[in-house]
């Protein structure tokens, strides 16, 4: 019926992405707007551009967690305890998540991702971790791991990144329009689908 | 009626304090919270918290000002052009809002100096600008330059930064409970009015 689609830029990593994890795909729907689950290592470019929003910042930081947690509330987004700060060291739940972008199956990691690291307080990216995801979808946690640690899906995580940088995007979530209008944090989702909407 | 009472902490020089000048006394007013309004150094605590949004960080800035473009048409508050960053260099705009505030026409400078910034594109800490400000309030610019400049307001000003710094802010604009909850950012507002009808 439409033809418009929503693109959501984020890195498994992103406190705030959180959020956007549980709403994006309702609020799309609602919009009647398709919503491209689009994994990117932000961490790639907030070193490319020296933008360090928490490491050592434990002012701001302490601040992030208390905002989510009363967000979440507000959101009626499930939110249990702090969980561990930072994750996916080697980014290879962001890179589970590009093989399932390219077979079909990522918001459904996505969401386990999260649940793992944010109800149960365990960072996804290990591969213990992985390997209980990966069951709970029923997929078959040995090959999924050896095909997201090979060079086509490296090639296709750092082809979206540079999509992402492209787009002059520096943070997660971020949705981009069809027409290149970018817009940062789930706290933009409501703008984003408007902007859809209206212009792209 | 009611004796609930909202701090706005903020600096002229913060971008986005520029929507939340323009929105929150009247949503205040419509949700019968009382607005205080607290002009502190968000500079200074910056500098102490290695909190450094913009400065060396053109992805993220061109995106901020896009941003505010967007949020006022988005809030109907007006902008026209990208006004002049960064501002008020020796924070002289800052310690007249500081004696402003201590004599009662605090909000009406605040609204001024942001008028002057965005929508004349110019620097509201200059000397000059201030005059003109000033003038435009009634307001004997001689006297209050050189009250604004003096040990007295130099002190309220520090002393409000320390407020700020305890209540564990480090962003301008951030509203603050009187149970000591803050929020910090424009799109923050609405959150902190009803945190405050509720809890504080």
């Amino acid at each position: 019926m439409t033809s418009k689609t929503l693109d959501f830029f984020y890195f498994i990593g992103s406190t705030y992405t959180h959020l956007a994890v549980h709403r994006a795909e309702g609020l799309a729907a609602r919009a009647g707007v398709e919503l491209s689950w689009r994994p990117f290592s932000v961490r790639t470019l907030m070193r490319e551009q020296n933008n360090i929003p928490f490491a050592g910042k434990p002012v701001k930081a302490a601040y992030m967690w208390r905002d989510i947690g009363r967000r979440a509330a507000r959101l009626a987004v499930p939110f249990t305890t702090r969980p561990p700060y930072p994750i996916d060291a080697q980014e290879a739940a962001n890179r589970v998540a590009t093989l399932a972008a390219a077979e079909g199956w990522c918001p459904a990691f996505t969401r386990a991702a999260y649940a793992r690291w944010f109800l149960h307080g365990e960072d996804p990216g290990t591969p213990e971790a992985l390997r209980r995801i990966l069951g709970t979808l029923g997929r078959d946690a040995d090959a999924v791991l050896a095909t997201a640690d090979g060079d086509a899906i490296r090639a296709r995580y750092a082809a979206e990144t540079d999509c992402a940088r492209a787009l002059g995007i520096f943070g997660s979530p971020t949705f981009a329009c069809a027409d290149g209008e970018i817009f940062w944090g789930d706290d933009r989702l409501e703008d984003a689908l408007d902007w859809c909407l209206a212009h792209a």
